[in-house]
């Protein structure tokens, strides 16, 4: 049993830099645990069997870094990366944490901070494409309101739009090998965040100059916070084409985001989610995007990075279980030769539902 | 003061028969109030001052009404509305009620739902242009789950848009003038709905086959259940060209669907949407689909009908008032010149966000 | 396996008459299911292997039974819980579905009402007494509102406490033996239900003219509703004595009033539930106020039923195998001797929690 | 108009030294405003108006001053609310920046964490006494769990009853003048936090051993986060004899903790709540614990301070209109003479609430 549910390569597991580094601060107390160094935090990752590591430009570069300081810095990842087996799958950059970006930084009300944000996305890309990276992902974290008096709305779509059209011809100009993924939240650390779900951006995408370059990263907790569905939102993005990248974690619905352990807090839904990307041929990153409790030093960090994919991968083998069961797949296909046209006749049948869901929940608990 | 809070013709205010026609009945208790007759509504909404009624088939035509029966109700019904001065908008299907819906309509996994669901459809939509109406609303309110055992997300994605595809096809074949406007909601009366957001909707759009005929309802209740920001939601829509009607009322988040008088749960965002629907001019009809409460008899509903109007007019002047605004104004564009290329330079100045707030705040109470 | 996954009657799984016997009606939908005898149900629960039955008034008797009806009705019913060797461990009072109780029984501005609701409620507790039960829960559906206008609500809990000391006046003159069991809501069928969570009628009762005759009735559902923890709940109450009764069924947070089947929608929170109960040695009825999906027949009503008991039974099983996990009781006690004085040596270790939930997630997935 | 609305000593209202000093730090941002020292914080609440200035230990002496700092730093504050005119109505304890507090304080699983915080509370207490605050408020942000696995809750609940009558037993011992207010808090920072309403604490200080020294704080952000009413929620700690103290902020429902301007979220909920202080004679402060936004600078804290309080003074005033309001109260008293005995009678009459509720809405906007 172990060894199936022990992580590979081919399994695609990655996680952020700031995910095994978080600290653990908060808006109530301080950080617990010492700062990790990018190297150490590559180590890490490789020790406990991931196959990739993430990053915001600032995670491994610091936004007043020299040119020089960041090209060794870089250069010292980029060794540690190599040396240990690990890949960079995504990059993303930060847009959220210095105070220029206090109102938004596309969005913001401020032209130089609009301008000063497309230059440091640019920088970031650049990072990205020098790291191998084919993944850029976009979270707008401050691009919202705590009162909607600061600007219209449709201002701030039209700022978005013409920042990521900037974006795109960027990366066409440089023939970079990219492609931007859109990851949407309802709210925190704004009251409210522009593009709130990944609906939003699926909306917003085909309106862009180059809809082909774009598609999104939905994140669990991210909708979960807005009490949706996550598997109803992959799918639609996996069938739209545009399911370029998935950030993995829990959180329980109507609270601040918890980024906690994939499969923790609502195991069922971490089930039906598995199961969707691994039936669909899904091939991308399986990209977890939390962080060890506060309660944890740098062991817990690992034993919640190793929990991350364990849960996966026994959460796989059950999709796999509750495909071949036969009693659940005839179940399933009852009722798809109900052609009758009269409406009495086709309300009559019980659809057996209450049953399949108690035998998907025996597989999942391992009690069938 | 009473005069301009007034509804007249051109403030374009409409209701659906079910809403001034709700009997009261929920989850917990039987109906409190007598069936109100199609004809009754035209006048209760003629007496209150609308502009239009809108309606779902079967709240005019029983679902097993003969042809000849129909008719005659059409008739009647068309004929109340011509002699009150009432114009019908906006039709819509009722693919909820009957026990045949119970997995959904055009997502069900009995192909034979599927098909009666389309032809009623079709039908509802004859009758929609019998009425007048160029507005088509669907509301799939049963397209969804309480177990994601019941079939993958994706296969329902497909059904949704063969039936769209199918519908704008039989539209064109008819040569009738009709647009669909698709109305989302995250969940109730099932476990989850099938795209949950407005959001979700605006990005399925362009994946369908006659994009240009689809366009969205969003509701007030609807996104604040997910605890959603309505106005952006709105704001999205409008952007992309696809706010083809909206409903107006109110609810407080994370809880069943309350339906209440418009502004009377949150009458800040009633405020925002408002000024935005005005300031931007949306030229589609105003309309209410909310209820009374379940104490009220006749008369309370009448009160109820009134109110919602009363309330969006003194919004729609608060919002002139607030566009007025010389110190609000000024404060709103105070930093549209900041230029500067440092982050310090750029994160100084205080953004003036909470003044602007309070003095909404004191526009929004009478007394700025 | 099977075997202690089967339910037995020292397990004391009991269901209400309304659970098994509900038709699948909605807000937005009718009846699916025809209307279950009381007889019928009572051979239903003894032919899944459940201990007890339980009721409102109204389940058994309609509103408007004559005496006779009543007592024959009455009569037939406890012979069928006789011969199929069920128990009635818990009665209650029907105060919502009747338009009189539209504002409120106990608390309503209509002194008629609350005289009504009063007497009503004092027959329902004779009826329970007549069937054997000695728990009587009392759920104040209706005790709420829609807008605060309406009354103060400091003047609701004074009607509220009145009626709750009239009753348990009323159980000692009778010389019952009896104890009220309260049930908190947070909202839905009213607007804001008084008394919104089981807390707050924690503190209530200590205001009672007889606070040892008066305990609570925890739902689950209610609870999760307002995004509470409801092992938390359960656990003030019954550390403070006050845990006469519960109601087990399953929801997800922030949404209307789902009572899924038990386990099926947060099941971790549900092993942490039963494994307290059984923990602790919690001695009363194990009672599911749940029902099956709209989409079921009579066969899905009894696979419903089987599933909540059985699920009940495979996390009972869990909680044992969790007690008896030597690494992890080991570690759950690994810092109860951290006596030191200084902040910096008590904030050193680790706590080892993500280690501690991984395996207990190992556990409940019967995967460790 | 101006005159009526600013604020008085009379009005009592206080401000926390670190709702002031907020610094806009957040979980994904740095601080944006420079730290304010107390004695100019005292400055600035004197300059907007306030009655009252309350306290963390820790916002004004530093952890690890040493008693000669801390004596200095005392006597300083002291001298500045003297000069200023301001009283210190209230002081509560940090038991939930440092790191030691990780795992809770009182609830904390490492005896030596309980410990430390009981000393610390004590240190507290002493110091609010010398400030001559007469009511001490406890806030158990840390004491909850991401994981039930790390205790079980009831022992939690121990260690807390055991913990507040140690500190009651020390007050009675010192002989001071001061009463504990307890505030609860659903979620944030911890996953879940024991004790999650004002309910919960309403039911826990029946079990203490000196009840009549303790009540509670409510805080408006903290049972709205639940979605719960909050004037329910303080009209019984009111009727019980226990609102202590209160929170005065707003909060989106099912939302992390946004503690802003009073009124500014949901200015309906903060009506009924100052028409209910005010009716009812409320005597103690009216403590706001809000904060800016994160776009403000000196001048934006002050905007937003003085909001608060000409918010709630608009409130107040529009309170006293409606009690004023002949037709309001008119409508209210209708039904209070229905004696019916028989359902049919009673359950005829509609309420009028869809028009009180109107008129309800049109006094707050100033509009009737």
């Amino acid at each position: 049993m172990p060894d199936s549910y022990s992580p590979r390569p081919e399994h695609r597991f990655s996680f952020g830099l700031w995910t095994v580094g978080n600290r653990g601060r908060d808006p109530f107390g301080d950080a617990v645990r010492p700062t990790l160094d990018p190297v150490e935090a590559v180590r890490l990752l490789a020790r406990v069997g991931a196959w990739g590591v993430s990053l915001h430009d600032n995670d491994l570069v610091p936004i007043d870094a020299t040119a020089a300081e960041r090209d060794r810095i870089v250069a010292e990842f980029k060794r540690a990366c190599k040396d240990h087996g690990l890949v960079v799958p995504m990059t993303t950059v930060n847009l959220f944490f210095d105070p220029v970006f206090r109102d938004g930084a596309f969005t913001s009300n401020q032209p130089g901070v609009r301008a000063y944000a497309l230059e440091k996305t640019k920088r970031a890309i650049d990072l990205g494409q020098e790291l191998g990276a084919k993944i850029f992902v976009l979270w707008g974290g401050r691009e919202g309101t705590e009162t909607d008096a600061c600007r219209r709305p449709d201002t701030a779509i039209k700022r978005l739009r013409e920042a990521l059209n900037q974006l795109c011809e960027y990366a066409l100009e440089q023939r970079y090998d990219v492609r931007l993924a859109m990851e949407a939240k309802p709210n925190e650390p704004r009251g409210d965040i522009y593009m709130a779900t990944t609906g939003a951006y699926l909306g917003l995408i085909p309106t862009l100059d180059h809809p082909d370059m774009v598609g999104v990263n939905p994140e669990v907790a991210h909708e979960q916070m807005a009490g949706l569905n996550f598997l109803h939102v992959v799918a639609q993005a996996w069938e739209s084409g545009k399911l370029f990248h998935i950030d993995l974690n829990d959180q329980m619905p109507g609270r601040y985001d918890q980024d906690y352990r994939f499969g923790s807090a609502n195991v069922k839904a971490a089930f039906w989610l598995v199961k969707f990307l691994e039936d669909v041929g899904y091939a991308g990153p399986r990209h977890f995007d939390a962080h060890a409790y506060r309660t944890e030093d740098a062991a817990g960090v690992e034993a919640f990075a190793r929990g991350c994919m364990r849960t996966y991968l026994i959460l796989k083998e059950r999709g796999e279980r509750w495909n071949a069961d036969r009693e659940i797949q005839s179940l399933l296909n009852a009722r798809s030769q109900d052609t009758a046209s009269d409406r009495a006749t086709l309300a009559a049948p019980g659809l057996g539902y209450e049953q399949l869901d108690q035998w998907t929940m025996e597989i999942l608990l391992g009690a069938r």
